[in-house]
């Protein structure tokens, strides 16, 4: 069916307490398309960069199938850049810094191949641009929104608008907290869904996700996994392998929701077992099927 | 088939947001023997308390069937008592006082009736009395095992004999942590594993729990709840549950610990609920039921 995915597209340093990369593919919008690009054939990719970007990072892109028409290359810019830390054992992670650069003054103008896409994916970027997306779209089938707790704190405002417009929204359990100020998350997501969207997931790490509507609730375990390269962009991973999924089946159904969230699942597990989206080179279908197997066997009582 | 507990009766006095209740019946043992009356019909109890100990307790235990034969009360003697008062929304628990008392020179000798119990529950106590337990059962076909941080900490060569001995070792996430120095828990788990236990279940709260062999692991979802009274004694329910479901079958295979994992669940989602065992007294065997199949419909995908 087609997803379109609006997210950051990076360039990141990242210190782990084994190893340290610099400037290797990252952002929200990336990981997401090539997460997605696992199930559905059609990924268009919205999202700007400055002319540093290396061109073997776009060619990885393309080996993916991302589509790329709505990826915008800003003469004399300079790509965002980001460097994180994380501690031992992987449970902090201090943002060294930030470099929003050509993010700044970006508008994006959808291509008029990517406006009729179904299944739209708006992963962490400013909510105005989350906005400017919606607003573009002439046919969507499902919305799903990421967002992180820099645009709760400082953009409250433009966030509920977007909120108020999307089908899904997908947070971390933190995030989930600091938007609602309520900490019981069953609550929290409740509070959620009082704002617009009809369904709530909340990412919570090594204790899986959760999907909450009005009349649902489910909760998907997490792949047991015990060596942790970097966990950058698994929420990003888990989100575009979901909507990835939805799109090519072409249904937003409970079951097929619940499928879609352990196939997402499953990409951010391979996602995490190596830097940037190295892992994701050699990933077969034959693996994910093996760990979608092995996440239903581990829930199954 | 009969469970045999060993753990602590208490007078417990409990400050909640919302409430403040002094000197209820409480305590590891009184928790796990009511949890596990609701599986099992013959449910004998390993303890002490003194004689300021109310009849009036005592005879909540019998109508939930719980043998006392165990029961020690030490004329002249101080029950165990225990003060504890949680934090907005239930995250912290700070200890207010901990009175050992008659438990300080407690030498459990178990009656001749509850020697060849086969199924046998070692709540939170002194590690060494776990072990008398354990020294003085002549039939066990399954000994679960659970502990805190306090003798992780202050008894540690004690405990690592105990662990040695038992089947299944049921602990807190923290306690994980705290005993292995590892902070990923299925390292933790399998740390463990090495120590003595066949299995290690794994207490996350909100979280679920997780289950540990060699050659399987579980993740079973927590029932959601958004009225938390009082979470005293959740664990301890959980266990109560699991141990007297595995006893009414009788049986120990994966499938059947993995159902009893659930019912132990439910049984702590509805200790929550009310303070001591006060909604204990009205729960009924088609709503132990019908959460279980919740938790089902919850976990399927």
């Amino acid at each position: 069916m087609g997803v379109l995915v609006l997210g950051t597209v990076t360039l990141d340093t990242v210190e782990t307490p084994q190893n340290r990369v610099e400037d290797v593919l990252g952002g929200s919008g990336m990981y997401a398309a090539v997460a997605a690009s696992f199930f559905d054939d059609t990924i268009r990719l919205v999202s700007v960069v400055g002319d540093d970007f290396p061109q073997n990072y776009t060619d990885i892109l393309k080996q993916h199938g991302v589509d790329l028409e709505g990826l915008r290359r800003v003469e004399n810019g300079k790509s965002f850049r980001w460097g994180g830390r994380y501690s031992k054992d992987f449970n902090v992670r201090d943002t060294l810094f930030t470099e929003l650069n050509v993010v700044l003054d970006f508008h994006p103008i959808l291509p008029e191949s990517y406006k009729e896409t179904q299944y739209i994916f708006l992963a962490n970027d400013p909510p105005q641009l989350q906005l400017d997306i919606i607003e573009q779209s002439t046919n969507p089938k499902l919305i799903v929104c990421d967002t992180m707790d820099f645009w709760i704190n400082e953009e409250r405002e433009a966030l509920d608008k977007t909120i108020e417009k999307v089908d899904i929204l997908i947070l971390n359990d933190s995030e989930a907290r600091l938007l609602t100020g309520e900490s019981n998350l069953i609550k929290a997501a409740h509070l959620i869904l009082n704002n617009g969207p009809e369904r709530v997931i909340i990412k919570k790490g090594e204790h899986g996700a959760i999907s909450v509507t009005d009349s649902s609730f489910f909760s998907a375990p997490a792949y047991p996994l015990t060596d942790v390269a970097d966990p950058t962009g698994a929420g990003d991973c888990f989100a575009g392998g979901f909507i990835g999924y939805l799109a090519s089946v072409g249904d937003t159904s409970e079951s097929t929701i619940r499928k879609a969230m352990i196939y997402g699942t499953v990409i951010a597990s391979f996602n995490i077992e190596d830097f940037t989206i190295n892992r994701h080179k050699t990933v077969t279908s034959d693996e994910i099927e093996n760990r979608y197997q092995e996440l239903k066997a581990i829930a199954n009582f």
